[in-house]
């Protein structure tokens, strides 16, 4: 089976930069298989980056090295590293976007000094290019974690937003909102059952009611809100044939209230 | 030769969503090379995305898969189908995306059951990535379409619209527009002969005229709009260095007319 | 080592036209890979094309073929064109989007003519399709380039604006934007030398003094614009936490000015 690289950046697709990263993966494992994840997170959206990571791993097989850049202090002291975690390897700048991904499991994370290891010329404003993608592609072609650098026992850990049980409600927020303008929340299905009460669960956004959980986007009404247990596990305000974010003028950091 | 899968959908780039389908097809087939088609197809617009088929069905092998995710029904009694048809693979909805590529050919459809087929779990917000992207995994990698599950006689017919000859002209409509500000028209050019009258044709779009049928893009007047018999064989109209769209106000739907 | 088709065009990704070129690239050269380096570039941009190239050339491996697609004249008299630079192939129309890749090296140049090395039917819409994604495809798979078309000794070049020393000051001009809203401009960082005076450089953009040179994004003041030598090794004008563009109000063209 060929090695996998993802690429996850703020980059956009207008620029080339994303395909420059491709090239020099390229050029240092020719064998491995390129995915895009997602380039267009808004610049220095590191929880952004961090949410795309975490819908995805699972889905790819073990072995893969999934490359995360969000980077506004490249250049700075902040460290370039390298995690194993869940039998995946993740590369990127060490602010927390790769350790969203991996809350509540065990890692391996390096520091990526090993020169070697990086193209010749370093910049210090494309640390993708010059450290991340090569850093990549060598351990796609086999190289040990633990050549590319010395151990780093406190990388930055930048928790998700959780929930919380507050006053009889299921309290959290508002993470991310999708093409669709699905606001996706910080509430896992797994905990709607602690909500006490009796009867069917109510969903409020930003103090605004939302109709009750469906269990397909189908069954929602047109042109009203209503939530439904997501693809990731996490609970989602959605319209059918619209967008909850426009119907509720919500966004990222709304408050979201579960009670029954 | 390895094999190919296209993916069609109204997912966007900004989320994971088109990559995680692309590590599950890993995951089944990991020979496969994969091709985006488009993603960025209005969300929910299935004659979009339906159109992008048609234009590139022909140019890829025989044996490709063509994956097209835009489903606004997931989770409801709409089926997951595949069909063969043209020596082509086609997964994705049954609600008329697929055989919008397909007409006037023959085909063969099964509803996608099999649940040896899909991932163990399957959501109900997310058949991309927990059906339809490994039914189009297990066919590139060799199982017959008819193990994937029974027979379908009644695949969603969605015909694309057409053109008729009405009191000397030739009527249809415009079908889609592209990133240049293209009108791409239900006229076929072959059609264009039927047209009664002598002398060169002349085009009205939204009841405008538009100047005359003109054989390559910088042969068009610099501002205005003029005709073409664009990549597809269909009739476009198009502003040289501008966009028809805005020169003449008219998207989808608007009535265009043919006349000597 | 697979061979490697890089693709840049202004085609976009909401049109399946990039696709389909993938598709006519697979269909003769099944072991390639391909690699995209930028399809959102403005419509027409043949510039924004030959930066991107330029930017991306150096990092592919020797061998690999670039198509770029800026095609205006598409179906006129302008020629399709190959050229081998650098160990390096580049297929496309010959209007300069080739040649602003390759200031100051030697190159061969052929025009594509040979009919076996199109697809069997060429529109005069989408040669990307019909004659340089097959170019392109040949060429990576071992065809040699004189194969494709007689010599021509005059391609179009188009040269990059570049700098130059005026009363005691370097000026150059914003070359380009990129999507964080930051300035390339067509002064060399190798050229800052030879700004005459003592003390550090100062640079001024369409007549707005911008703040003195850093080494690192995160050096820059978090609201006022900075310089900086960029990936490409031009200077570059930026805002930390916001968009050079917006804080400055200019774009392509806006004079650049760097004294002491």
């Amino acid at each position: 089976m060929p090695p996998i690289i993802t690429l996850t950046t703020d980059f956009g697709l207008r620029d080339p930069f994303v395909g420059i990263m491709k090239g020099v993966i390229l050029s240092i494992c020719p064998s491995v298989r390129l995915v895009d994840l997602a380039h267009e997170i808004e610049p220095q959206d590191v929880l952004g980056a961090g949410l795309a990571l975490e819908a995805a791993l699972r889905f790819f097989p073990d072995g893969t090295v999934h490359l995360a850049v969000v980077d506004p202090d490249v250049g700075s002291t902040r460290r370039p590293i390298a995690l194993r975690a869940r039998g995946h390897y993740l590369v990127g700048p060490d602010n927390g976007v790769l350790t969203l991904a991996l809350q509540g499991v065990r890692w391996t994370a390096v520091a990526l000094a090993a020169r070697e290891y990086r193209l010749a010329e370093v910049s210090r404003t494309f640390h993708g290019r010059d450290v991340f993608a090569p850093a990549a592609a060598y351990l796609a072609a086999g190289v040990p974690l633990e050549r590319l650098g010395p151990v780093v026992a406190d990388p930055v850990l930048l928790p998700i937003p959780d929930s919380r049980l507050e006053a009889g409600a299921l309290v959290g927020e508002v993470l991310d909102v999708d093409r669709f303008g699905n606001l996706l929340t910080s509430i896992y299905a797994a905990r709607l059952a602690e909500v006490p009460g009796d009867g069917p669960a109510t969903v409020e956004v930003a103090g605004q009611p939302v109709g009750g959980l469906v269990d397909a986007y189908a069954e929602g009404p047109a042109d009203r809100p209503a939530a439904i247990v997501g693809s990731t596990g996490r609970l989602e305000v959605f319209v059918r044939s619209g967008s909850a974010r426009l119907a509720l003028g919500a966004g990222r950091g709304a408050p979201v209230r579960v009670r029954r």
